[in-house]
């Protein structure tokens, strides 16, 4: 998506530790007239598909995943990295290694909201290591329901994130995948 | 919002301590259908307001607050509840008491996107006790911004955080005042 690579350029950071800074429009300011037309984009991509819930992982993908899911008409299901005191009852639980974080935490889902035969579109704004999807697809799985595809804000290409979530046989769609980025050199796409 | 009455006696559930739970539409599954309803509401509520931002708290606000601003066209900022690796640069900070999670935490949003001058609206799913709103009102006063309103989705008025917040001077617009509310007897509004 071309308008997001130049937004990525035009906005984006590169911090310590090759960690990439959006958090002017996606991930702690969100640029909500623009994650229309990314959400546009991914309804564009995935409106073939039979799409019963949008999945994600708060908190940065909560925006993103409600942007997205009035385009399909469909609630969003946000999996949440503790228990709370106000989810009552059975979870479906995963373990999710954070690199941004750099801690493991628990993600977990009600077993009221992802029933058996659910089509499950999940969106998240980053793709790196791929930890977060890969734990949101054990969600999916144990609940027997069936990921249609992942649509994806921005994934680091030159992490193995997005060949381990690939090689599971899930659709991937990332609308900017960078290739490389260092404050050097800046960032490049695929 | 009768329509929101309407759905939180139909779906809403009180669990043990007096904790009304509707994560099935508010803030676990999202029903986004219904919550851009609750956000044309409060453009109907604030649209005479000049609004530059607004103002959530991470997580179950992000939704909200992300399927409202999009009728303002201005962006969204959450404030985090924890500070991370990504994001740098000086943060504005304050306090908050959680009723629902029985800790306190510290929220902060970067100094890069609150400035002197800035209107901001602040979204929440819910006002009970006031403190997420107190500590929001905080950061937008370090700030030097002004605070021109909250939308609240759900209030628990038989708290005191309705008054605490509104003594402030703020506008306060909440769609659903809950009056009373127990197991025994179920849920009356204002």
């Amino acid at each position: 998506m071309k308008r997001l690579e130049d937004k990525i350029l035009k906005d984006g950071k590169i911090g310590e530790g090759n960690v990439l800074k959006v958090d002017s429009f996606v991930n702690h300011q969100i640029d909500v007239n623009f994650m229309c037309e990314v959400g546009r984009e991914f309804y564009r991509l995935f409106q073939n598909e039979k799409i019963d819930k949008i999945l994600t992982i708060e908190a940065s993908g909560i925006g993103i995943a409600c942007l997205t899911a009035q385009y399909f008409h469909v609630p969003v299901l946000f999996a949440k990295k503790t228990q709370t005191c106000n989810i009552f009852g059975d979870v479906y639980r995963s373990k999710v290694e954070s690199f941004t974080h750099q801690k493991t935490y628990d993600i977990i889902v009600s077993k009221s909201f992802l029933h058996p035969g659910d089509r499950v579109l999940i969106i998240d704004d980053f793709l790196a290591k791929g930890n977060a999807l890969l734990g949101l697809l054990d969600l999916i799985h144990a609940a027997g329901a069936r990921a249609v595809g992942a649509g994806i804000v921005i994934e680091k290409a030159f992490q193995d994130g997005g060949k381990r979530v690939r090689d599971t046989g899930l659709r991937v769609e990332s609308l900017a995948r960078i290739k490389s980025m260092s404050v050097e050199n800046g960032i490049t796409f695929m």
